[in-house]
């Protein structure tokens, strides 16, 4: 039997500052050096600067990606999931993970949020959606270690 | 070539008090009558309530199930989708509609909320979630006066 | 309550000759003159002919489109649905019905016939996919006539 | 940027006897040891079969699930993906390889084959669905060796 991994997912927008892929990028590498596997949306912002990250570090990092094409992946994800169901895939995202850490973000991150509070997984969160139940934190090492031991 | 008609999504919670329900129905029942269809999640609390208002009122009332079975729709829902597809359904109903009106509602409603903004669909609501983008309103008749002019 | 009309689906090829496209429009005449609605992809082809025929009769026709927009349907749906969620809505359009009407066809048709079979939907055909389970029938009464008896 | 791996999907059924199961875990071994990823629906039967011929040899295997939990998984799937769209997902295997290879299987593994196509993935089969288009083999190393040359 296979050991399984957590799975952790890091949500938040397709463009983002400097700042903000600093701290995606640091997560992805925590995420990684805990032992957890990450999953994302598989494209850019965020979700590229988690995969950057989690690779470096020599982690595997899952794309559920929203279109027809594994080549829509960013550079980063070792494993592209093609979904072609839209956004839909943020469902799935949420279904499959026990943890997730929101990193700013617009709608589709709150409708990530939203579908983990529906499915029962944790959301801690660095400058995202001030939504109830989102607990927030300031810093990657904080995020990451609440989302292994919660998840 | 057939008529069509404008499509006005319902979203809100499973369960609901009295008040809320009341406001429900009367919201289908002005959809019906400005010459508009339905469209919501098809299952119970504010979907059942409009749907019923909306076909006392003679309207069509579509609903998108989450499940494999159209039976497990409320009775007041004369086009039964079974997608089959659990809360990612929560798209669908989105991407079909050309406005939506909020009651209340959990965090399935926010997810509705999320995709609707995504797809540029406006959102009017009475008592729901305080997102930015979001229009409250105070009853049933300026809600459905505003999607049915902004949508 | 409502009263609930039975679904029949029509699938077939987005492309299809004269002769298939006469049938299909029979068949869309058929299921209206039957009191049942008719349910299928939305798109062109033997979709359009069977909504065409329905609608000329007075039926209700439901689009189950792949795309993002209500728009992409043909002209004869009067109840479209833009499920964004690509083919993989060929799913939805079998767990929807009580049986299937298969004309002609390519693969999307027969994905759909597979899935009728997986939900233990009957599936008749003119001129289609020979597949174990699929009944055989040369005219669109014939198929009619046995969809609304098995639906 | 990583390094991208080939991904073959396995395809058949939950139920299957002993000697496809011996096939599907040599077919999956030799996914691995041709050092591509083996992608399938997670579930048992062929799938379960393949994911341990992978896992044994060192691979990765994603099991593209069609319920709501990753507990669902057979024991040998190292990625699991609760898409919870039920056999939806089946589009989604097929989006996501550049080959497929068919064993046995019922009216599940004929969509998947119909999906395969539709995208322009070659599918090879031992004993399973004689469709226009299937390439079959009699062994697992031709299976394999085809996949990895055509996909």
């Amino acid at each position: 039997m296979t050991e399984k991994k957590k799975m952790i997912a890091v949500i938040g927008g397709r463009d983002c500052d400097e700042t903000l892929y600093r701290q995606a990028r640091e997560v992805g590498r925590l995420i990684a050096e805990g032992g957890a596997m990450l999953v994302c949306g598989g494209r850019t912002g965020i979700m590229e600067a988690a995969c950057r990250g989690a690779t470096e570090a020599g982690g595997t990092t899952v794309g559920i990606l929203p279109g027809n094409d594994i080549n829509g992946a960013n550079e980063w994800v070792t494993i592209p999931i093609a979904t072609g169901i839209g956004l839909a895939r943020n469902s799935i995202i949420a279904r499959t993970v026990s943890a997730a850490i929101a990193i700013g973000g617009q709608y589709g991150t709150l409708s990530e949020i939203a579908y983990c509070f529906q499915y029962g997984v944790p959301v801690f969160a660095i400058q995202s959606w001030e939504i109830n139940g989102v607990e927030h934190v300031e810093t990657a090492e904080e995020a990451v270690r609440l989302a292994l031991e919660n998840g």
